[in-house]
């Protein structure tokens, strides 16, 4: 089609990208080629080297540079209060909200047979050892709304309850300052059965 | 915000990549962070790569592997028909078409003294060159249809002109399929003025 074999293989390898199409690869393609030969080594090494530098921590799971992460090296911070969530991504979300003081636990994904993924292929295990060793008082389920992300929740609930730990989950409703008419029936119908008094 | 300093840093690199956002750009190094290092550095190998092996051929200035591409290699194509395009991204969109059975010109640029373009900084003297040792009867001006892509086209029809080559431009008119209530008032304008007789 016009481009050399080099070329189609780079564009490729972009459109291999999640999220990335077609024209989108080209378009980065043309970019690192057109780009100075430092450049795109600095481009490259970096990808290396943050994927070789950076670890799980050894107590939330998350990814970090160092043997523990900066949340839970931060003495501020509640360590009895714990909020789980599927990937790592998900903790910059409630680190957004800043009201939040209490710590994660990255379970790395969600329990689901359909893609054989069972309740040891997920850091449950590390998240019960948290339990005991940091006396958390409450677990607060971040999974997705999801038929996968419901059943781990349950799942993990089931876990941390019989220690004592309290288990909750996030409040489903009506997003704030959203039109009632553009609400999706399911979400309506989650607001209606979590009404609360005034 | 809750995300080391490495991933930072490789955040801020797919960010600084034409056409990528801010979400995208998270979600690219979570995705590298999340895969294997022989795919990571299998990914940065294939663009230091590309870029190392990439040059412009030697006739028509298009991104190849060797001295010449393969469309100048191309002993069934017409060296006396010329397209001239700015990039060489834009050859693809025309061999997609294929009627076109010419060879191109990559410009690399086009002139724009607002930007510090001169006629100088783009390959037309390369194109010059090639209009005598080839003997081309036509140079099809395909650059944009803005101030620039149009003062190029100009610059560069006036140059050939004097060589017998003639200077054709691409047709500006409604967009084959379109509604005619959806065009822009330019675009009719060139259609009501390039009309032609049934």
């Amino acid at each position: 089609m016009g481009y050399s074999p080099t070329l189609e293989a780079l564009i490729e390898k972009f459109r291999s990208l999640p999220g990335i199409g077609g024209k989108t690869a080209v378009r980065l393609a043309f970019f690192m080629l057109n780009s100075s030969e430092e450049y795109v080594s600095e481009f490259a090494n970096c990808i290396v080297e943050a994927r070789a530098k950076t670890r799980t921590c050894r107590i939330c799971q998350s990814l970090s540079d160092s043997e523990i992460c900066a949340i839970c090296a931060d003495e501020t911070r509640d360590k009895s209060l714990v909020c789980v969530v599927e990937n790592a991504k998900d903790i910059a979300t409630f680190e957004r909200v800043k009201e939040y003081n209490g710590v994660y636990h990255v379970l790395h994904g969600v329990i689901s047979p359909m893609d054989g993924v069972g309740p040891d292929d997920i850091r449950v295990k590390e998240l019960l050892a948290r339990i005991t060793a940091d006396g958390v008082r409450e677990v607060i389920l971040a999974t997705g709304s999801n038929v996968e992300g419901e059943a781990t929740a349950m799942y993990v609930s089931q876990l941390v309850k019989p220690f004592g730990t309290a288990a909750s989950r996030l409040a489903y409703g009506l997003p704030v300052g959203g039109e009632l008419e553009y609400a999706d029936s399911v979400t309506l119908y989650k607001a209606l059965e979590g009404r609360r008094e005034m």
